[in-house]
């Protein structure tokens, strides 16, 4: 059975979603769930629950929590925080994966120095799931675990989001596209003109240049980019998103009559948003580290906790990390790490 | 009376648009309009209104176009094109302004050229106005002009941004931001922390690092980025509107029953459409040309042209060149600059 270790202490309100999630998970999806976090918070949040006794869930005690606002200094310092204990946990094989809805870039600095990188991979990337038009999510990588990315990286990306596009949203041959500001080869920045012959070296569908507006499409598959940009696109989607729901809030309720349509513009509503619901995805995978690292949204629910669990076990299960290791160590970057060089 | 002349040939559906929009703008501007284009084409459209006679609309012939599909160097070998027309008509001081639907890299590159760059500009600006929740738009400068820009030009795009800002949409201390990927100052990449000190020099209301989602909170007037960032934040917004539009569309059309609710379901819709409709905001203006150039949407109905023309009008009579050629030159760029040199 796979195994994820589950950040208890991780969200805004730790443990509740976290607990709830985990219970979601073990019933549905056939998973073990190590919940780690100060024992008998967890303990108290799982009694809340009925009928819990017998599902594959451990409680993992960790004796401190990283907050929102602790420095990259504090979290190193945290020994026993459940986020590194999680870590910890699947480093030492005892999980196939861990998820967790704390900091990001805590987590992310936990995961790289406890796990480890893959071989042939130079920096983890962060991969998240847009919802396009289309109805098949697009991927775009890297959301912010680097900036200042290199050509190299940005094709080590590509390798990485092809390969989860792949095994977990079972793309057959999927479109990568190079986010840029226009369709022509030349239309780009220093690193969008640098990586392009790296990308074309690759043996993955390139389809060149895509534009920001193409994201929503659904007729790309992956799209990369350095962690500065990807940050900002999915952060302008939640601004523009939430700014969206208000103001579309406001019009309904302006225009139709409470009486017969407040009841039907919140069906419609709650339909539409859970289309656009990042969480529907389950959450963002760190790619290039050893072991499975999935973050979620630090304001989670139990189903954004239930889905993290489930792509983790996806990505355990579909041996996803020994796929790059493969296809980063067959060769294929070689040549394109000459090029880069000869940048 | 202001002179706007109007490339009545840029747009996709050229000049219907074009022509429309500058009766409008005419009508209820006070300004005076000098369509260029063919003379026949643009006569022909002209005559399709009525009472059109005596109105301050004249027509300045210009043999070519320019396509969307030309190089860089076929818009330059086109030496008769309606937008290189306009340009001139600017630079010799007979319209005041430009407004151009066109190929929007073709109209920055023939009005840098024609027009010329004011005093103490590295780089000119494209600059776009975002609604936001709070109902007062944001402008986010540069959104294409510039790749790869250094911390100077984020700086002048600053001053820029102030300017516009105040003198268009009269916001009194414009809060400007830097866009970024995080709160505090040194999370970012190596230009926003290059820009960080020079934006702290400058003599405006500079709030710091802001994220893509504080875009539309509507707690930011100004925000300055590299042109690759902006694009993108643009062109993500613009495809994430457009799928939120049909997804919502059809939702509202899968609730809410025929008989009652299609129509309010449209009001409601359309109600929100304009609320998010650049359009409304008259066209991006490039910062830092000499004279006044303003750039629309490909596709303009012709609300937009009038916008454009209307936006056009009060750069001229706000004497916005006027401003930011005195900000720069009065030596609060200076400090910055030995501050960039020393990077």
């Amino acid at each position: 059975m796979v195994t994820i270790a589950v950040d208890a202490m991780g969200g805004d309100d730790a443990p509740k979603a976290e607990v709830e999630g985990a219970i979601r998970a073990v019933r549905s999806l056939g998973v073990k769930v190590i919940l780690v976090g100060k024992r008998d918070i967890v303990r108290a949040e799982l009694d809340k629950h009925e009928d819990t006794d017998g599902l594959p869930i451990e409680i993992h005690h960790a004796s401190e929590q990283v907050t929102m606002d602790d420095s990259v200094k504090a979290v190193r310092n945290k020994r026993d925080s459940s986020i590194r204990v999680a870590a910890r946990l699947v480093r030492d094989g005892v999980a196939d994966g861990l998820v967790s809805a704390g900091n990001t870039g805590a987590v992310m600095a936990t995961a790289k120095q406890v796990q480890g990188m893959l071989p042939g991979v130079d920096r983890p990337a962060m991969a998240a799931a847009f919802p396009t038009l289309k109805g098949t999510p697009v991927i775009v990588v890297d959301v912010g675990a680097n900036v200042d990315s290199s050509a190299r990286m940005l094709a080590q990306f590509a390798v990485m989001g092809d390969i989860y596009s792949r095994v977990i949203f079972h793309t057959y041959r999927p479109r990568v596209g190079l986010l840029s500001i226009g369709e022509e080869e030349h239309k780009g920045n220093e690193l969008t003109r640098a990586a392009t012959p790296l990308l074309k070296a690759l043996p993955i569908h390139f389809i060149g240049n895509v534009e920001g507006r193409d994201i929503y499409a659904g007729e790309t598959d992956v799209i990369v980019c350095d962690g500065f940009i990807g940050n900002v696109a999915l952060k302008v989607s939640e601004g523009l998103v939430e700014m969206v729901s208000k103001m579309l809030r406001e019009s309904l309720e302006a225009t139709i009559t409470r009486k017969i349509g407040s009841l039907l513009a919140r069906r419609a509503f709650n339909e539409f948003k859970k289309r656009v619901d990042y969480a529907e995805y389950g959450g963002a995978p760190l790619l290039g580290v050893k072991g499975v690292c999935i973050v979620t949204h630090g304001r989670p629910n139990a189903n954004a906790i239930k889905n993290a669990i489930r792509v983790a076990a996806e990505f355990a299960e579909g041996n996803i990390n020994e796929q790059i290791e493969a296809e980063l160590a067959s060769g294929q970057l070689v040549g394109a790490s000459a090029a880069a060089k000869a940048d």
